[in-house]
């Protein structure tokens, strides 16, 4: 049987009807059996501040434990303002310190950004690709994922209604299997 | 007599003894006479989430009603894993909502990074600026700051120590606040 | 009589049938009565090589003394592998070499990017806007313009035929002209 | 006896007494014995033109034929302008084009940019990062390497005369050997 990798997912939307969490949902349930994705909450976690790390606030620790325990990464963001929403990049410096501890380190990543618009986020995708490099993410390259239109992709319920997106996504998930066993087998 | 133009200045780092505040204090410090500065204090924002747009919290109310009463904006920030604070990215997405009423609107701005190392925030620098085309700020170009080293330029007291960072500090915000006259004259 | 500006318009393409080059035209075409715009050729430049500057090639010396005549700089670009092609960073590098006499300093800019795809062109639009800072070209924020779906927006003659692009470009210009006066006047 | 590698070294700066083929140069005499690199040089590329396509240059020929017999691809670019130099831009052009024969794809690589003042090229890496997204380059993440202040670091022979640049030349090879390893074994 083969090793089943998991998968932390990161939404760096927080409103409840969010497109990006809707990707990240189909996401999860297109991805091949080598891999179980789970999505990792965090808009609960206060502004890092180096101030706090002598008696870190509860939701960091939790936070970093949670992380520790997947085998790799993978990030659905929007785009505000040209790049990563503030909530989706302070999650990853929140993990990333103390440095020597860092909660990325080597872990296998992937990167989709989502947006109702036809640029499909490319400004939040690629600085958030930057901030992977020095927290030691490898990263798929290709396919690149920029979920354009987002709006017309799913009904009230939330579920992709879109063929061709949902043959993306699949394919980018398999992928992204290929990628993870790359990175990670022995 | 000339006119004076108030410039809200951002610190995109929350802890106490931080360089990029003692760099924002000297910059306030050094401004020409026609530029009053004064810090606006990020970290109590909550990470943006459109569906409290609503009935936003409070702290966004007032964050938005004291940015429009500024002139100009001046963006201080240290570099967190190759990329902006993600406190400095929550303040900037805040400000923005709703479009309509963006605080940052023509708002002349500047850009200055600092780190303890060699490198001096150049990704933060740029990536802050991305989101300044977004957002609408006409942003001075050179000189570009990129404050490394910081450690070894202030005393125990916070205080500047380094003449030729004095003097290069100086000139940047002499260039700022000609850059501010020339957005905003009529 | 207001100020007539003379503007250098640089098309990153070379092929002669480039979407680029007719969003250029049509930029020219549109442009109000204060701008006067004209393609400068870049095809032509070798190789920028630090070590022919004791004895330049004719077409980087000819190259910069037209430029120098000019009052503002406009960059039409396409995207090449998410940045901007080589020819036109090769043109920007030979232009601001050596320092002193740089050709670029000061010269109020607009970025346009063009092209088939949906994404419009924006990772060469916000590399090429990188490289404004240094060579200080005080770059106009918005509108953006990341003109995607080029294929469709002209007929064989090379005519524009959609009208919301033509407002848009209408548009753009105007807010360009708008901000070439207020960087340079006295 | 282990496979051995061909890694092909680009360098983006064309003058003879470059910092940065000094640098390409220390790389390849610090290489682990599982890799064999060797200078492709890109200087005599006529610039990308899609219109040449039908009856390609014969340097463009002999480049793209050149690359596909090496393994993997390693990039050391100055920094023009923040970004990289158009030279290099022009070369990763031509071999991505025509799209389904590109000579990058899967091919694994690594960036190091280098300069005379501090910043050490951060721009131009992180730019040519971009470009190796889409080209498909799996590229190593960490370390990092900016390497600045160059002009310190040779003898006038261009040898490199600093133990601790040594030292972490050798190291940046080794996690290279590494990665292109884990990137082609079967």
């Amino acid at each position: 049987m083969a090793t089943k990798y998991r998968i932390a997912v990161f939404v760096g939307s927080l409103r409840k009807g969010s497109y990006t969490r809707m990707v990240a949902k189909a996401l999860i349930a297109l991805a091949p059996e080598t891999l179980e994705l789970q999505i990792v909450e965090i808009g609960q976690l206060p502004h890092y501040n180096q101030d706090l790390e002598a008696n870190p606030p509860a939701e960091w620790v939790a936070f970093r434990n949670e992380v520790r325990g997947f085998d790799g990464v993978l990030f659905a963001t929007p785009e505000y303002n040209r790049s990563m929403p503030g909530v989706l990049k302070n999650a990853i410096d929140v993990g990333s310190r103390p440095k020597e501890t860092s909660v990325w380190n080597e872990k296998p990543g992937a990167v989709i950004s989502v947006s109702p618009g036809a640029i499909g986020g490319f400004g939040a995708n690629n600085h958030l690709r930057q901030s992977l490099v020095f927290i030691n993410v490898p990263t798929m390259q290709m396919p690149e994922a920029y979920v354009g239109g987002a709006a017309k992709l799913f009904n009230e319920q939330g579920e992709l209604i879109v063929d061709s997106t949902r043959d993306f996504l699949k394919k980018f998930m398999e992928a992204y299997a290929v990628w993870v066993e790359k990175i990670l087998r022995k």
